[in-house]
């Protein structure tokens, strides 16, 4: 972290500061430029809220030079992590997975949903019971009964089961449940509380970016998770907010080199979400694997004109059985394939 | 809202999805173009799932023609809503009220910066006792014992107090010691459970924008609490993130004459967090209140260089003091005073 | 294009505006909803300004239905346009090249980067005689001795060259010296005198997207040089700006199946100016083939850390040399091989 | 400026780039934390690359620590630059004036309205005679028929007159004609060859920020015009492009506290395009007022409806006649009047 002073900062202003910040355990090394004193902080910063050193006067602007965060970054964990999901289903460091099945639990057609997506060659099931939905007056999902149906599609078809939970007071039903994986969605990207509480458990996360969160900040995110003692995160880029709006969001995919290169977590691409069209979800999937994803989650529907929510953006069975075929061809491309540990 | 359909559209398909739309209680009216045909829906359309619509076929883009939001929409409701915030003081409908206080509650010097803003004019206090931090490893707020020295102050001072809740679990607590204004912070501004709970209560609710919140979404953040019955919502402008980097984020001062064109709800602005520099707190806070703010939020503390968070952002007592000056006399030349319904 | 009225618009008014309407040479379908008047303009509205339209007392918004664009729309068109660039070379309609050089041209290490990039496959030869600086203290470009550089080592190796043209003035000179492809740059993106210049010619143009350009106003851009008389344009995703900060520009990738969607024109795209890493350009290259780009421009230096502009994105011929190979077996999957018309 | 090298760095490397640095004039000050080597570039670093710097192998990251402008910087100048534009009407250093006028020049009309405004109060007159539209197929102005009405008008009122130069071959014209400042568009933000053109003249320049533009990319565009010895800039906040598509761009009024930190030039803000809604002019011209703007620049036109362009946003002479009287009176508040230099 260095902090850029104004070039007539009093010598004893300096000197006051300097020995505030040795006080935190810090080196301090001082530079003098014609027009602004730079002021280096050497050691852990993270513990240094850069907002209060610039409310010092003197202080012009403060930038960091090292990420905020530790258990999240790959410069001290150089290994890529690998996620175990459940029914010896891996996720990271050369194990790709697909994640499929409807954006919400409705009933019965779940089941055959899951059956398709399976022999398609997914290998985890995702399935909403609780939904953000922006209108109080669209449908909430089934909630509870919504888990039972999930958890025994996954359980009849052998596969870890992915869901989202919004709720900190509904942490524990998860985990009594037997989730697999529970998926924070971008509308809690920084809801701490909740963060904390799955962060708590050792139940694997998959964390969605936020519609404004930067890649430092999914990081930190996950760091909140790992903080508490969980380290099976997974990171998901599913599409910022910009000014387009031809697509519903813009998918960044820069995301997935940037953060393989930041971090030792896995990271997973949605395109379904990312898009907001199925005819765009098939090219964006294949460029997802190409950028390098660790694993990519796909709305899958029977019924896409009738489904509850997002049906815009769900590939029918047939259509994502064609695409497999794409993205696995793809993926055997651009990494080696990978079994087994 | 109309849906646009593709020019080859069957007439078939389109008189199926005609019934459809009728079967939900709207009338239906088509304009055949030379390069689309347009389906107009004309009713209650707050109930369609736009995107369920666009998933059909034959449909290439749905447009909405009015608002998502009902209970907070003017159409409906054109008078200024007014928000009786306890203590006596009224906000909205022409009383503009000046929230001010420290950005955390830290101790003992509460009472003194208190004593200070309420001198000065202010006539809310904020401070923080649960708070949002983007590190895990930053300080999280004195919590309970930080809403009590709140409260403390707020009743020697006979003012309202507003500080902020962050999770579902602790709303009980916030009434239970009698907040008098719950505030909903940026990053839980799609948190739904939590604004379901704060719904359930009447207590006044400050809810703020999003980082990458759109003027509609925060409207439908407040249609979620009114949902629920509490009708005492206060929405707040606190800046908007883009590409500049000059300034903590983008404050869209746009928002406050569109949200009073599009809604009957108060809107405050938030100068502190807006810019996040001292420097730029005053000329906003003056800019705030001459684009028609019904009040402001502004942090203050007596010794910005060792508070706890946002230091650099927060004015001194002399400052505070000063600025006041300026924007009574702003608002007066925008709207004539109101001191009593 | 569809108006929506306030609800209370006089009767009068409303017949006087669909008279206005009528007298462009449209018609008018009118839908009286509870909260709302709906007027559908029906016809060719390219020529109707929405902006005039909303500033008419009884006008609450104006919405576009269809595209605003023709000579660039798929939906006239609805054949791949194929453009060629020259030497023999064609792009677009299944046909696929990769553009290589420096970013600016030096002196006598093009013709050295030239002859490495052409053995790696690549099929065109980039390079800047005329630069775009952020600063003016920065260097320029070599200008017309550039130039000259460039179309000799074209013409040694048989390759079309793309160079950037900035000036509407200097379009002469590119005609005078054979340029191949003109490239019109991301800054000069809505420069309508340059786009009219080069849309008087018959020479190929590159059109790069806006820093802030949605999708449709790259389509309009082209659309101003098509106007002109040139039909052959190729427009170019070179990232947008959002608030992320980690890459130089975030990579909208989904404007590739989006503009193949509603435009029968090429796109190209261009991973170095999208990451501005190095370290990224492989797997975001990669990315842009998976997606379907019709050709890619690549940033290719045999002495980055010496490049006059732009080194920070420069491949090595030996990494771009391992990339084609990549490139093309991606290319293989997404679509057939052809190398004919 | 910094860069932020790899923690295994050779000695032998960071050595080389010290000498590197060394050879363009600069200090090197290199602190070594645990995880990364800082390296400080002190003195003169306008003319260093970041991006140069960047591309080298130990290098991590580059971060600028001053400001890249030198002549517009206030630093260097800290007395606010007054501009002389014509007619005895100085803009900036506590010179305030508002610029007021149609959008286009589209007649007798002109005259009318100029008249209009100036006995409301404006001191200076706008008028488009060339216009930048996103549409080919628009209205593109009356060309130098326009510039002769503006011009005339002017002469008969004593009054400075402000229209936009789009194409650098028209600036001999401006010049000819004796148009008093030239405005340069947001769309031609970063079109060098432009900006080179008006800074060889001395005619004073009303530069608008661009859509995508940084305040810091406004001062660099505003320092190729000094750069070329003229040093009359005046710059112009008329709205960013974000994700909220209510208002037809975001009102950055952070800027005008920005800019007066970051520099001495003045700074104008223009409401009607930063809205482009008449309803919101006047709320944000007062607001821009309070923020400290230098001046204003509205549209007016006295029949909105039937306005060649930007209808939606110009306000009646009577609602301008109204809506100067707040602006004096706020501006009065914000800043003591100014009359004479």
């Amino acid at each position: 972290m260095i902090a850029i002073l104004t070039k007539n900062a009093p010598d004893e202003a300096v000197e006051h500061l300097s020995d505030w910040i040795r006080g935190k355990g810090l080196d301090v090394h001082i530079s003098r430029g014609a027009n602004e004193i730079i002021v280096g902080l050497v050691g852990d910063t993270t513990k240094i809220d850069p907002i209060l050193l610039e409310s010092m006067d003197i202080v012009e602007r403060v930038q960091r030079v090292s990420e905020p965060f530790k258990k999240a970054n790959r410069k001290f964990h150089p290994d890529d992590s690998i996620i175990d999901c459940g029914h010896g289903v891996l996720l990271g460091g050369g194990f790709f997975q697909v994640i499929a099945g409807p954006c919400s639990v409705e009933g019965d057609n779940l089941i055959r949903i899951a059956r398709r997506v399976k022999a398609a060659g997914a290998t985890m099931l995702r399935g909403g019971a609780y939904k953000p939905r922006t209108s109080p007056y669209a449908s909430q999902g089934m909630g509870e009964a919504g888990l039972d149906l999930l958890l025994e599609a996954g359980s009849e078809l052998d596969m870890p089961v992915v869901t989202e939970v919004m709720d900190p007071r509904d942490v524990a039903l998860f985990l009594d449940k037997g989730v697999d994986v529970m998926q924070i969605g971008a509308r809690n990207a920084q809801n701490f509380p909740l963060l904390r509480e799955v962060g708590k458990t050792s139940t694997p996360v998959l964390l969605k970016r936020g519609m404004a969160g930067t890649i430092d900040e999914l990081l930190m995110a996950a760091e909140y998770i790992m903080s508490e003692g969980n380290p099976n995160v997974m990171v998901c880029e599913r599409g910022i907010r910009t000014f387009e709006t031809r697509t519903r969001n813009t998918f960044d995919l820069n995301a997935i080199p940037a953060i393989h290169h930041l971090s030792h977590l896995p990271i997973v691409a949605d395109p379904s979400h990312a898009t907001g069209h199925t005819r765009y979800v098939g090219p964006m999937a294949r460029a997802a694997v190409a950028a390098g994803a660790d694993g990519l989650e796909i709305e899958v529907h029977d019924d896409p004109a009738h489904a509850w929510s997002d049906g815009a953006q769900a590939l029918t069975p047939d259509m994502f059985d064609q695409l497999m075929k794409d993205l696995l061809r793809i993926r055997s491309i651009v990494a080696p394939a990978k079994t087994e540990a």
